[in-house]
C-alpha cells in the first residue's frame, strides 16, 4: 500500500528555512509572498492488506523515527 | 491565498535519504516497508485575488528557485 506522511513544524516552532526561502523570493521580486514553510512528505510502500493496521503501524513509525516530536506534528494518509 | 508546491524526485533519481530511512525502520524491526521516498512540501502564503495569476507566479517560482529542474519535478495546488 502507499502511505504519504506529512510532516509539519508545530505552528510556534520557527522555520529557518522557510524563512531563507521567503527573503530570497523577495530578492527575486516576488513581493507578493507573504511567508513559507518548508515541511517535508514522506512517501512509503508498506505490504499489507488492512489499511487500518498499515496505518497503526505508519504511526509507530512516525513515533520512533519519522517525526521529531518536540518540533512536529505528522498526519498519515493510507492511499490505495 | 495559500499555495502548497509539492516537490518530488524524479523516479529514475537516486534518494539516498529516503535509502537510509528505510534502512533505519527495517532495523527498528518494520520489515513491511518496502520504499521511502522523502520529499518536500513548500507552503505559501501569497497575496492575490486571482487563482490562475498566483498560480502562474508561483510556476515561476518554482522554475527560479523552488525546485531544481535537473532532479525533480513539481506540481503547484492553490488551496482557497
Amino acid at each position: 500500500m502507499k502511505v504519504t506522511v506529512n510532516i509539519v513544524r508545530r505552528p510556534d516552532v520557527a522555520d529557518p528555512q522557510g524563512a531563507t526561502v521567503a527573503r530570497a523570493l523577495h530578492d527575486l521580486g516576488h513581493a507578493s509572498v507573504r511567508s513559507v514553510r518548508v515541511d517535508r512528505a514522506i512517501h512509503l510502500e508498506v505490504d499489507g492488506d488492512d489499511p487500518e493496521a498499515v496505518r497503526a503501524e505508519v504511526v509507530r513509525m512516525c513515533e520512533e523515527l519519522l517525526a521529531n516530536p518536540v518540533l512536529e506534528d505528522f498526519e498519515v494518509v493510507v492511499e490505495e
